[in-house]
């Protein structure tokens, strides 16, 4: 079907910005799209020759012009991304191109952009730059999540459904607690994300080879001005093939993504037609079928679960590009450009996702009762056998509940039913003891203490 | 900084095609950018509708208007990208939109659009076009790239260079039988690409469930229709979360990623300054610092082995993402959409930057003689102690060669020097011998018939 | 506590054998493990003398007396694997024990020992020995899981259950179909296993640097007598840095799990408490809670998950380590030597344990009935919208029985009972027709077609 | 060769104690291996049986009797780890064979064994006793590295050798800054790797499901005693689910063998035969070939490197299992089993043998001032170019040393003579401004200020 095909081939380029709504959110594909890129650059740009201008190494006049000339717009996207895959970085055509910006206003000042500093220091501080904000837009997503989190263990401290291992029911355990335990987990993430962040704030600024010689001994200075001016802190030293710091950004987006992931997992599982405990939110161009008028899908959970499955992939290839030759490396360096911003958007894009469910999912209690029930009673055979091991010792007591609980499931009857035939049971347990411990309530153990300490502390870590 | 950092939050989407010059080849971003895949979804569609037609499903007219409608520059990519967002697919929201189009020219005939269709069926069966059109492009760079080299070793059998094992010097070997290994390492890896496409290459249609129950018992012949029409292969069954075949692709273009990035983190390291046996291809804007005037950077390798860096973690996103639930799965099969594009993009740099780089890149063979005799001869110290074993034993042999060497470099004198004053030598070996024994080109053991079988072997292949 | 802490110090090493249940099985392991290892060394040694008093480099003696002395019970493991730890590989100090044991029989057939060959030449054969029949029994278990699952084809092509997308009911289903996809999938990577098996049976042997320089033009001639004594092939050149071949069988083991691990994640999806269309199999010892009475885990799905997990990470290992510069690598060459024993691991424990629980799990067909008709008939709602669209449009259709479904299951009505107060559908539609349609039978589509290309495909392929 | 093959089938099982040289130490594999394992798993059930006795649930005697019983030479491995294989894990088995052990002494008293824990309670304590453990050996290595780094600073800050970016001379830097990098990076992993540590110091108990119900009440009053006991905290709530803290060990153990794969990567390339800056360090046993008599090779690097390509993947597998379903999970938490070991395995392996290597390898300042002359001189061109620049502008300047610098290699010429016949550049400089621009000792920069800083950081991090 020659006359399709050939269609591709005249295709212009243009990215993947179809997938962007499903993989990132619109405030972090601002940050860091082509636009947020060339403007953090410039943002650099801007910052050196403000420095050098006050520490007297280049004109005022210079650095102003340099400064009113920083227009991300000026910039002809398609010519800087061919140049740069001869150059080998975006900053080389980058630089060029801003160099004859400015040029054109006045050709001296022209002599005074990037002066003394190398491709590395312009793409690593804004990558900074554009991480730390992006950032901000996904912790705020999260925070939005963990206060909705919190509200639910409040609410629910007493909602009663069957505990799953191995997705066989266990014994009771309540909903409060599943979401204890969701918090928890994407708060330990979320924290060490912020302590990441944190330890990586600091400018790139190292010259050549990290020398900074060609500053002339103002190097230290330049570098002060220039981290204040754009709220980093300046490192002990630069850090072209130093990349902990950085990385273990990349290392903390990726326990965001499975912590989110561990959420989705257990929603999606609840939210099954078998099940119905939650419900996935509606409303319009949400979740129905291109071709099934009754589906209600949880969208939600897909984007976090893929965001789950794609970032260990993007993580491992951080850390292998960790071993950067020498002064600065070669691929290694380079295997980042696209890596992390693509583990940002994941991260964005499942925290957003997760946020919204949260807020807008249908809890079903009563669903949760029913699936508690679902056994006739057999989920609650701990509770017996725990009873009688006091009397019977723990194997026999494991043994006699192990042969009820099959009967039980196999004849369709109750657990309850079964023991009270049971002589062994009988002689040590009561009918009304007996009742009272197949209760579920009964049997919850320290689920509400559990839900006030992670509560606890969870407000106390914020 | 205020000012600049608000100007993040205003700016639009916009993905990164300023990074498309470095991991992907122009004619890949056009068949993988949104154009393309937009151009192969309405591919989809008018076969579908065709196909319909073609059994009398639906009109012919409905199909033919179908046909004139399918133009993807008819869509506002940005609002079908937030649809994606809560639809959870791209499907949806184009299909919304194509109907409307249809819709547009006439009422009726957009009723048959997608008819018994599910999402999973447009999104796979593009993905399958797409890749088989992209991947023609990178297998004639391969060819590209698989040419040259098999010029070099016929070229080069007898250029001798140092072998180097554990990044030290070895015994000699020649640049020829290098190239053998670049070669066969490159032809297997795209052997085994091409053997995966040929698998892959198949229709998705299954409907809902993959049971084409929609269609009411015409689903395998309007199944047929279609992939004639799209030069598919029609399958066994639907694939929807049957992954094997298109995962198999994903890791064969791993291997290819990690054969070229063999090849270039050879070539780098014979282009180091200290070495210089190779030389990186120069010319205006290719390598150049931006501050520092001697600088000609292999630019090519630096691609190469990020691709090297960042193929396998997508690799293994695949692989994990197979794990997809039932008929159709949840976050596995929405964690391909973005990876194995990735993964094309940059299989197809790669291969692009080692064609041109093998194609221009300097020898200089003087460089390659001169790094053998580096070592003061040591590099031939196996092959005294091979004609010292016999009469000697290779233990006694081993060991005086060892201390021989030892000394030659402290000395900072030959080893020829050095044994020629040791009578254990000197007893079994005359002068003249221990001069032949001592030229790199008496000991190259097989490798001119290694050449010749690496060369016969990727003939007989092609 | 510090008497227990202190306790681990005084620990002598001792691997992971306990795991060994869980992640391997034992044929697997004794191949793979450290008696496996060392025989399979043995044997390249052993083919080496031979090959050489075959060519009359060494005498026959001496190359009988190496192959009598050849056993792994003669190696001293732990002074092996320290002195490992120092040579950098195992090969150095194994030759160096095994010179030593032939010395202590012949000081003169000792010379004759690793004649020509270098470490990597050892170890590398080694491993493909060890891969080779490592995976003949990973294949056996494979084809008996494909034989059980193509009578589940054929026996259950009739078995209704409903299709889930998205882990929401769909459309209507058969287990025979889901199984011909679980065939389809595992017999695709069975396929690709043996495919790069077959490539990868060939010999390493190159000597010091991919020359045999050291057999003084002998290599070729030693290498064939070698390749057909250990039943391998004799490749067109050494492949010391070269990996293509062996990484792809890597990546087929990882698809294997990833096939393996889709079925695990269906069963164990199927035999969850609620569902229960599966059961996992019973027995003494399996499946047991150690605190639990009523629990029959899924151990089987548990192992092949994990499998399918840890798979992903360990090929991503395999291709970043193809990068192995010049004659023979730094650190890329290493990086295999526990990873693809893992791998192989993995895999068979992950196919014996899928055969297992084929071959023994319950298979419910009245709790598939039963869910079936859970939703109260919502998951006909494509067929009856199907049957309107003729008259009423497409989106229409959708949308009336998108609206049904959502009352019939919001007032816990049959879907049959909300359309058939509907005129819009009476006017269409009688009763009895509208009976016909919420059969689930009636509306398989094509599954019996799919089963039977399925296995008519399986069969061909063997 | 049948009489070979068939041997594999009966070798016993056996692990890998062979690569343990390689891929581990004594010390953490004593602790890590199946004895450590066990004596962990052992440390939690006496810690539960004294804690339960104390809070009264248990007679003290049978406290005791548990405690006394307790040792891991008890235990059949080979049985244990075949009954593993069924049960899904290692701890329903050990806790039947402890129980049967306790049993032979006092009947009553093995009623009390492992009461009211679930597997998981004692399998992630007792990962956490050993992982605390082996990390204590690990940041001992870690820490004598760094100390023979940080002197390295001290002693280096004025060695001069050739800074390389992209495998390319740049400009002149200092041992002493390479060094501070590496000491940098490798304590910036530290310290997330003690921090991790800190956050996943806690005790695992929850029982069944997490709600601790069998113990009536009694749970956190036990928890808390038991915790004290194993030096660990309780945390707020049973982790069996929630692994942020438990990865996050995992990735910055990952970090770690990233931050010391870049000081093997820098160190094996100032090893090669041709540069010789550095040399491995040599000894009997060490770096030798099998083959050839004159090798030295860099064994450390390697193994460093291999752990650096192989903990991405492991990372990526923690990552990826984080998505462990409700209360217990299904195959994630399986997959952390030999992963996180592994990859313990591998820092320590690879810390060790890069304090080792650092603290014996011989530095050749003599070869670093060598290398820095090799070009002629066109390492200094920036130093030059920037000398130019305030008079001719700096793209003019750059112009010039680039024509300048391409003149010099290409007729084998200094760069100083170049430049001295060109008067555009003598216009403006001095034959000795020319002479003293040429000086690398007149071009470090803030060289040796960030040298400071990076000392006085480290210093004050400790």
């Amino acid at each position: 079907m020659s006359e399709y095909e050939d269609d591709y081939a005249h295709a212009s380029c243009g990215g993947d910005e179809l997938l962007e709504g499903l993989f990132s959110t619109p405030a972090v594909s601002a940050v860091l799209g082509d636009r947020g890129r060339l403007r953090a650059m410039l943002d650099f740009e801007v910052a050196l020759a403000a420095a050098e201008a006050g520490t007297g190494l280049i004109p005022q006049e210079a650095a102003d012009l340099i400064n009113q000339t920083a227009r991300p717009e000026a910039f002809d996207r398609a010519i800087l991304a061919q140049a740069a895959g001869r150059a080998g970085n975006l900053a080389i055509p980058f630089v060029t191109a801003f160099t004859k910006q400015v040029a054109e206003k006045d050709r001296m000042a022209s002599g005074y952009v990037h002066l003394g500093a190398t491709s590395q220091d312009v793409i690593d501080t804004a990558t900074i730059l554009q991480l730390r904000r992006a950032a901000s837009y996904i912790l705020r997503d999260v925070q939005r999540l963990e206060t909705r989190l919190a509200a639910i263990i409040a609410d629910h401290s007493g909602t009663i459904l069957p505990g799953r291992t191995w997705l066989q029911h266990a014994v009771p355990t309540t909903l409060g607690l599943k979401a204890a335990g969701w918090l928890t987990n994407i708060a330990a993430s979320r924290k060490a994300l912020s302590a990441a962040l944190e330890s990586a704030s600091v400018l790139q600024f190292g010259g050549a080879a990290g020398t900074l010689a060609s500053l002339q001994g103002h190097g230290l200075e330049v570098g002060a001005l220039m981290a204040e001016r754009l709220k980093l802190r300046l490192p002990a030293l630069p850090w072209h093939s130093i990349r902990s710091d950085l990385v273990r950004c990349g290392t903390s987006l990726g326990l965001l993504c499975g912590a989110l992931g561990k959420l989705a997992r257990d929603a999606s599982l609840m939210m099954q037609t078998e099940i119905g405990e939650l419900l996935p939110p509606g409303g319009k161009g949400r979740g129905g079928s291109s071709t099934m008028p009754h589906k209600r899908n949880p969208v939600g959970c897909a984007i976090a679960l893929s965001a789950a499955v794609q970032a260990p992939g993007l993580v491992s290839t951080l850390l292998s590009a960790m071993v950067q030759e020498h002064e600065r490396g070669l691929g290694g360096w380079h295997a980042e450009w696209q890596t992390l911003p693509s583990l940002v958007r994941l991260a964005a894009a499942s925290a957003s996702q997760m946020a919204d469910m949260i807020e807008t999912m249908e809890i079903h209690s009563d669903a949760m009762r029913r699936d508690c029930a679902l056994t006739h009673g057999v989920v609650m055979a701990e509770a017996v056998a725990m009873a009688l091991a006091p009397s019977l010792g723990k194997q026999a007591a494991h043994e006699i509940l192990e042969q009820a609980s099959h009967d039980a499931l196999s004849r369709n009857e109750t657990l309850g039913n079964v023991i009270t035939r049971d002589p062994r049971v009988t002689a040590l347990l009561a009918p009304q003891e007996i009742a009272e411990l197949l209760k579920p309530e009964n049997y919850l153990g320290n689920a509400r203490e559990f839900c006030a300490r992670a509560l606890e502390c969870w407000q106390k870590g914020n």
